[in-house]
């Protein structure tokens, strides 16, 4: 079973604090509500224009990604929690 | 008797959760009013751009979707329980 | 004397539950404020796109329709009522 | 002296519940703060379009039509009252 | 000394309610917050427009014109008050 | 140092009342909160268009401007005050 | 590891007061709340426009910009403090 995203819209599985901390991005106490690290698991097909091209996303499958802690919807696959959300939740992609 | 829904509007029949149990995707209970499976029964002819072109849908019937709780509008069709919503509220499509 | 709806409006006649429920259509009691349905008496000439043509609208006169409780402008003509609402507050066409 | 409505708005008098009953529209008490009709006394030169065409409107001096209840702003002249709305507060046109 | 409106805006000095009633128009009584004439006393260079295109404005130097009475921003220039505001906010022109 | 305003932003040093009154525009007491005057200090490159043109901004520097009072953002900079704001919320360019 | 900021979005460290006070800029007493300096760290590829171009941005890495208080989300990388906004939320550029 595959879950593809409809259009601008990606799957997204959160990295746990302690894989965060390992990377070296931690967010601060006073900041608690503030951005989650995210591992990209599937990405749609593009954002549509009003010129009717279908601009490609960004963000690849394997991706780790920065986004706000209210992006998004969550869901559950065979026992394992993702998030749906827009590519524009993503504020930052991480680099290693 | 046929019903065809409007431009970007899908028509959409709920797939109960012993059914989604086994594909394997469930809402976790701390997120219960989030995505809910469903089966795409009709589709319009597609979403009208500022150029004059309409641009055919993605989802197509019998495609398999996730789709956000509070989207689209019920109806009640020879017994049958039904949903009208935009395809822009389709989180992400499901392929077996 | 005719009525005829301006740019993209439509205007509509509706259909008694005793109809509906011939065909088929029945709204659920747990959801007496949705859909209704109803039978297109007249169409604007359609709506302006950004770059001057109009758009033709996909509703035709004598289409049977469904649409939200909510859409419209009530009117009387000669003793009948009517609705005048935008064609985008047209959830579906229902085929025969 | 001239009224000269600005671009996509245009100058209206009412028409009395008298003259409407007589057309065959009627007002139904449970919708009395619903449409209205008038006769349109002058037309702007149109709504000016994205690419710098101005776009003539679809209503014309003399057009009996039907607008809602809280369009435009209301305006006395020589002791006759009128309104100024804009073409998109119009419903349809009433001919005969 | 001279005010150069920008873009879309306009200068517009009141005229008083004794010129209006000369004039034909007046405010009805029920409608206080209604529109007020004024007399246009300099205009900007025009709206831009999303293709790059300056587009001028409709209202000319000289105009009497009718515009809502919250429209617009209050200013006294040598002892005179005048009111900046979109050319949007201009309802109409009176041709005499 | 210089200060660069970003695309269709500019800075604006106030004028004081002083200044103001000799210029002959007073802002009434019954609009205290009403336009204030400002030099334009130095202005962005421009506000950048769909079509990706950067539509250059029509104030210069030195400039004598009129603004809302609640535009901008408050800055102080080798202990002078100035304000940061968008070429939109300036009203008119005063010439002398 | 390097922080990719997504599309409009660029990565920035604050500048403390003491630093600030050296360059001349202090933010008044009474704007507390007011703009902020900070180092741009990283930028993303820039805008999508409508016609599918990417505009680049214009805020360069190395650059030191004003900013709102209230613009961006925090985030600590390997002990430091960063903020990720888009590059609407500058406010200029300081060029020494």
């Amino acid at each position: 079973m595959k879950i593809r995203p409809l259009h601008d819209r990606i799957l997204v599985q959160r990295i746990e604090e302690e894989q965060r901390t390992e990377s070296g991005i931690i967010i601060p106490d006073t900041a608690k509500e503030k951005p989650i690290m995210g591992k990209v698991i599937a990405v749609g097909d593009g954002r549509l224009l009003e010129n009717g091209q279908r601009q490609p996303l960004t963000v690849k499958e394997g991706d780790k990604i920065l986004f706000s802690k209210y992006a998004g919807t969550e869901i559950k696959i065979k026992g394992e929690e993702y998030l749906i959300m827009r590519e524009d939740d993503v504020l930052a992609i991480i680099e290693e």
